[in-house]
């Protein structure tokens, strides 16, 4: 399998790939930030404008997981290995999956308020996706293959920071909410937002992959 | 990895994959079928004997998943990419494993009635399935590739139909039910029954990834 | 892909594999033992020790995991199936999580006994992970495949009990447990249970997939 990151250098054909990664990370990215403002806004009209925005990005990330597929499937020679780029691109596409799923149920659910650990792991995916972009934007030219190292130990390290997070909110709504149906709800959103960091994860990995067999 | 389709048509014993497949899919299909009479019957006694006979269906698949796997392990040629016929095998199967759960707790739990909403998923299931069967008959001949797609597509959209079914089902439930043990049985059921056009969609890219590297 | 286990023979390297996938397992079993005597102690503060103890395990196993998947990216030539060899690590490593999770939940939701159903399944995996290490500990030689596929038949069949003690506990707990939030803890708790011995079995699927291409 390796020789195809040696091969790939002589097809300029397989840039297309590059490309398509700094789009699907900047894509979340955005998606990331959206959530962000969803969540800190005031004003719910706003929130429910943020929540639509999410989706329209989400749908954008499904388009550009289809191209990677896609290209996946017309190319034999590719700059890394082909079950990377699919996990990578599946990876990338969980994550908007699961930001789009968590804020959509804020307003279906009608809950009362945007709780501080809502707001905590919203933070938590924005710098997670953040280190993401990094790693990926890195890929091209693979100068500095450190930095890519560096962000996937920051990504892990979000990512077991989110589940301290989601396990004290668990255990504090078991404590302080009587409404078992209000837990249930919060209970379904936040594990939503932990798993977006979970995928963040997932991601990150393939990435060390990629790096461990070209050094 | 391509050349495996080239190769794929000189060795006859290939055809196999195919038999095999569509035997998953029609059972799959069969299996579809009884949870809709479990779910429409009003005798609860006949209820009982489709969660039965699902059970068996599913424990047919899991033979059929096996064969599978163990025809995967003795050939090196396939007629298409060996990750492939290993992911569209197990998605089949675990779209009969959600079925079966679902219809199993359906029992279990003793559920008061057996909602509208319950009923409109296993509608959907049904739809998914059949559209996946008419997929996977098409792949032993490949000449109606645009077949195969339409059908993805449509799977794809029942899938999407589904997570909306499911969503609003949950805010009802929110809503309208106050008993809180209750919310939670159901939200058991509806999520089993939403996971299974999940899964029907997983087979449907598993086979979109086929079509591509052959198109 | 078969050839990689001819050539494998060749290269004393790949002799590191076997020793990973020891290690793993044997880790993997040291913690399903402290799970069974955390669950069993009737000292809540050995209870505590315990959940520590599971914790620095599930590190432990993350370390070997990790070296697994260098060892994966540094060689071109493995004893088999690259794929079987990422997967089975990834199996091992999320029966750990599983058991982490699950048990950190007892302390953090402060559940106020240790139900017979849970002490059931932390025996059931406790059998589990002693068939596994026993099928891994057979990999090194494969003298006997028999043997293999014996543990890996048990290993299945304890998942499916497991599954059956699940869902009668659930039964059981929407029967008689009025306050639903302790049903959500319960819930919560068994689950992450019945998950450990699934992914018990995904990791038997592996070493299947392996004596399959071998035999």
């Amino acid at each position: 399998m390796r020789f195809s990151n040696f091969l790939g250098g002589l097809f300029p054909k397989d840039k297309k790939f590059f490309t398509l990664f700094e789009k699907a990370s900047a894509n979340l990215l955005e998606c990331a930030k959206v959530l962000n403002e969803a969540v800190q806004t005031p004003s719910e009209e706003r929130r429910a404008e943020c929540v639509r925005l999410i989706e329209k990005i989400e749908h954008q990330g499904d388009d550009i997981t289809h191209e990677i597929y896609n290209e996946l499937g017309k190319n034999f020679i590719t700059p890394f290995d082909r079950e990377d780029i699919h996990s990578l691109a599946s990876a990338i596409d969980d994550v908007l999956d699961c930001i789009d799923g968590s804020s959509k149920r804020m307003i279906l659910y009608q809950i009362r308020e945007i709780s501080p650990e809502i707001i905590k792991l919203t933070d938590l995916i924005l710098d997670s996706t953040k280190e993401l972009q990094k790693a990926v934007f890195e890929l091209r030219n693979l100068k500095d293959l450190r930095k890519i190292t560096d962000s996937c130990v920051r990504i892990n390290s979000i990512e077991n920071h989110a589940d301290d997070v989601f396990d004290n909110a668990i255990a504090k709504l078991f404590k302080e909410e009587t409404n078992a149906i209000e837990v249930i709800k919060y209970k379904e959103i936040l594990s939503g937002l932990e798993a977006a960091t979970d995928m963040c994860e997932d991601a990150a990995n393939v990435l060390e992959s990629i790096i461990v067999k070209i050094s």
